[in-house]
């Protein structure tokens, strides 16, 4: 029964959505020896705006 | 003070929320038997092309 | 798909669990037209040292 | 590696989130003695239609 | 910065978790190319006593 | 009606966390202009066999 909530910045693609969910359920299938049917994923969008890692918001970040 | 996270598939109407929510929580005081006032209820409505079972997008799900 | 994650007070009876989570699956597809088997739900027991309300611990909350 | 989620009401502007996630993370920082970059935050945005108290949705709630 | 929650069953052994997030992040790495240290992952174990599906602790499913 | 939910190693003392969510409280209610009593905070302890950084377990990391 595991199930994932995933939060990444937004902007991939679905297909990079769709291989990803694909190549986790096989990962934890494979290790957790479980059935792909009893893996849930669940994916939050976050806009750089509102992640921020050490007190700035990504939407700042220079480069 | 129970607090509830709700992840569903996006698409419930503003009337079902309504209901949804009234239900839960009349339903929470009743088994637990704290105040209304009490009870948090947090709904994030997810895209199909966001949740994945068994590997595979809902958004890609065939019937 | 449906999916509760319930944050609570640690100290909750196993038959208040599982009167609780019968009733919100009820409710639930009640409402939402759906299949019991579409519902899952998650509790969180949370201690009262981890848990505050403005600014203070529940374990130091005075009546 | 203090991981932060804040769910809040929709609607702040850039600003405020701008100088919320410094002021948590400089708060964090000295209460913990952790180094900033250690700290991530997450916010989400939730409607007023997908939040309730009381068993009323705030969108609904009148004042 | 995928950051992962998973909630699972608890009872894995420290040898699964720890094969469990290095075939996760290799799996992000590869299809989000991004670096392994974006990656967090965070486990929440769940005692069956505290997970329903269909309106029933795990704890309570027969076989 | 802000709500926190703070992920942190475990092994915090009562007395950091006491600081920790007032510090908290004051910088929110500070910069959002609410009230103490809108802001409910959840610590999660996590352990560090739970947790992975750039697909390593934080228990065995070395220095």
């Amino acid at each position: 029964m595991p199930t994932y909530h995933i939060e990444m910045f937004e902007g991939r693609s679905h297909e990079e959505k769709r291989e990803l969910v694909a190549a986790i359920t096989e990962a934890t299938c494979r290790v957790l020896n479980c059935a792909p049917g009893a893996v849930d994923i669940i994916i939050h969008d976050i806009p750089r705006h509102n992640w921020a890692t050490a007190g700035k918001l990504w939407s700042e970040q220079s480069n």
